[in-house]
């Protein structure tokens, strides 16, 4: 039975933000100021204000929602996360007392009328490479069917560290990058516009509570505060010439898109599942101890200049072999600090069938077999004016926590980066 | 002839810290505050008291010395920091008036009583490969000498992106790392503490400018603020098993040190000394429009518990093969966004020589050829309890332009990563 908010648009069963979940972003209206809110049905819950007027504030000693931005809610810590949300789910019931109605009111705003922001200040981000079917097909594409998966893939949650400067909020436009690019027949590289502009469809978790050491998978779990959606956009013919030996670098460091609300791990943890079965016996430290993985349907849509939106692949993050927590917990083995902040990429969700696949490079087999689109164009990678929408929810009964969506438009390459 | 200042310590002609370096660092002394501070001979100038003062104000408009963290200071942009430096050296020199001796006298203190500091809040942290020799060596131990520079090596400054909540300043303790090690016979990784943990030598840049979109050479080495010694912590074996295909992760994340003082590049600009010779043609956005590579000599000392020093390589800044400007224009090909407060470390500096690596992996040749230290000892890797003090300094007529030293003690693995 889903709870019922005195909001009738949170009751819907549609919309993404229902009493459930409750997600944290940053939002402005007109020219005002940017401002902490909480999404609910087709309203934004003015948090900085709330807290500013005395009527719900995260700690009683401080501003912690005037950044604006979610980090210094984020330092208070699981208890106060916990009873934060239980009592703005008080004011927002459907039983909710009259003076919790009449702040609500003072203190929300329609959502089509707000501009969104970036939800927290990323403090480092680490993408990781957690899905089988991905990197299999990736090394197949790469190294034949014999070597699909590297030899340490099946034990360590593999991932690199990218770039916090190159992450964006859903919206902003991406503009195609320049690079040294080698193709096979060539001697020698050239400089020039990435020609396999790519995006990777990932879940984004964000830690919320800072290590200095070793960390379990259960304490892992515990400091991740919450997750968005992420695009990883990748310049596939960058990345082929520059991986070797350290891996990638400005092949993913043009921009990395999230989705503007940040779930709140509590909001989905009636969604965990076990993560899938293993195919070789994971290390002590690296296993789970109760379900981690996320039940999350995932989606792509790619809509060309002026034209009409194709969902290119539908996906689900139970897809990953490693969850977040165990991704977290391996960043720690070396005793690595975590800091508030940091987000942790998933690596490109996919799943076995082609249609579950979650990067162009995969959809199109590295362009072999371009995917065709509703308004019978076809892609291999993105044209410029191409818009990516990457959407996710977990689906309850009678509800779906959703993230909203994470949407970006290619921009054409620069015409000349060096002007004089 | 060198310059002459009243503070007669900074005028012996061996002091790291003549009136033409002035590095900026932050310490304190006793149970004080942290304070920005600037290295004189054998005193530290208290560039936040005499801020505070009204004495000398970076700023006319703000406080940017409070923090503290040089952060500040390196936002207001190159023209501000060449009037300060100018008005801070008139302060210093032999003809300076009363009342600036007055003014030094009161707000500066010996730095034998001053514990020192992060001297800047480090934004990213990259780390590159930019040694032909030390790539040559690695490379020919692990792939041969006939594919020993990957192929992209002689045409990008190869990097990866670091961890930056693991940088920390010369003093600290490191901890020998636990994590994933999988020995050639095993068939499969087990956990354990590293068994191969090295240092690394390196020089690292600090961004002093923002970017957003590709810079020129000459436009990148304008962004950099200054230098420090950078020690870049490796776990051998946990590199080994973890870094294909996405490079080093974990094998670098347990701490990376830097020497205590930000060296200006201004104090380093009549030390630019041309890149080595090009062995392949590079790619015009990449050409230095004038020498940018530094003159530094640079050596290791590697001290046993309870034991004497031993030197155990020199080598020179020079040796690399791409400058710190040629690897920030790199880094912003893509269009990735560059913020005041990030670090570039250089990757090892090795020279031709046997005895000029900047690693104990080149150095005992994989562990082959153990080094032999001045009591006898050998070591292949480091042993616990073992201090890697890295030192360099440009060599001027009369003065040098020094780093003070980099330095950190091995500490043993813990028992018990994961206690109950």
């Amino acid at each position: 039975m889903p709870l019922k908010s005195w909001i009738a648009s949170a009751n819907d069963g549609e919309t993404d933000f229902p009493l459930e979940n409750l997600p944290c972003g940053v939002f402005s209206v007109g020219d005002g100021d940017l401002r902490c809110g909480i999404a609910i049905g087709d309203r934004i819950v003015d948090a900085t204000g709330l807290e500013e007027a005395g009527l719900l504030r995260p700690d009683p000693e401080a501003l912690v929602l005037d950044a604006p931005a979610w980090n210094d809610f984020m330092e208070l810590g699981p208890q106060a996360w916990a009873s934060y949300r239980a009592r703005l789910t008080a004011m927002l019931r459907h039983d909710a007392p009259d003076a919790a109605r009449d702040a609500i009111a003072t203190y929300s705003v329609p959502m089509r009328k707000a501009a969104l922001h970036m939800p927290f200040r990323v403090a480092e981000y680490t993408d990781f490479y957690a899905s089988r079917h991905h990197a299999t097909n990736v090394g197949t594409m790469f190294r034949g069917p014999d070597n699909a998966l590297p030899p340490n893939w099946l034990s360590i949650p593999i991932g690199y560290n990218g770039r916090a400067s190159s992450v964006v909020v859903s919206r902003n436009p991406v503009r195609r990058p320049w690079g040294q690019v080698k193709a096979p027949d060539e001697a020698l590289p050239h400089f020039a516009p990435s020609t396999r502009f790519d995006f990777e469809l990932e879940l984004g978790a964000i830690v919320g509570l800072p290590s200095d050491g070793p960390v379990s998978v259960a304490r892992a779990e515990a400091m991740i505060f919450g997750y968005v959606l992420l695009n990883d956009w990748s310049a596939r013919d960058i990345q082929a010439w520059e991986y070797q030996p350290l891996g990638p670098f400005q092949a993913k460091a043009t921009a990395t898109s999230i989705s503007p609300w940040i779930v709140p791990a509590a909001a989905l943890a009636p969604f965990r599942r076990p993560v899938p079965d293993r195919l070789r016996p994971v290390l002590p430290h690296l296993d789970e101890p109760h379900p981690t993985g996320l039940d999350i349907a995932l989606e792509i849509g790619l809509t060309p200049q002026d034209g009409v939106e194709t969902v290119i692949a539908r996906t689900n993050a139970s897809e990953l072999y490693w969850s977040a927590a165990q991704q977290l917990a391996h960043h720690t083995t070396s005793g690595c600090p975590m800091r508030v902040g940091d987000l942790l990429g998933s690596g490109t969700v996919s799943g076995a069938a082609p249609d579950s696949r979650g990067a162009l490079l995969e959809l199109s087999w590295n362009g072999e077999k371009p995917i065709t689109l509703a308004d019978g164009q076809s892609r291999s990678f993105l044209d410029d004016g191409d818009t990516v929408t990457l959407r996710g929810h977990a689906q309850g009964a009678g509800f779906r926590i959703g993230f909203g969506a994470c949407t970006g438009t290619v921009l054409p390459a620069l015409d000349d980066p060096y002007p004089a």
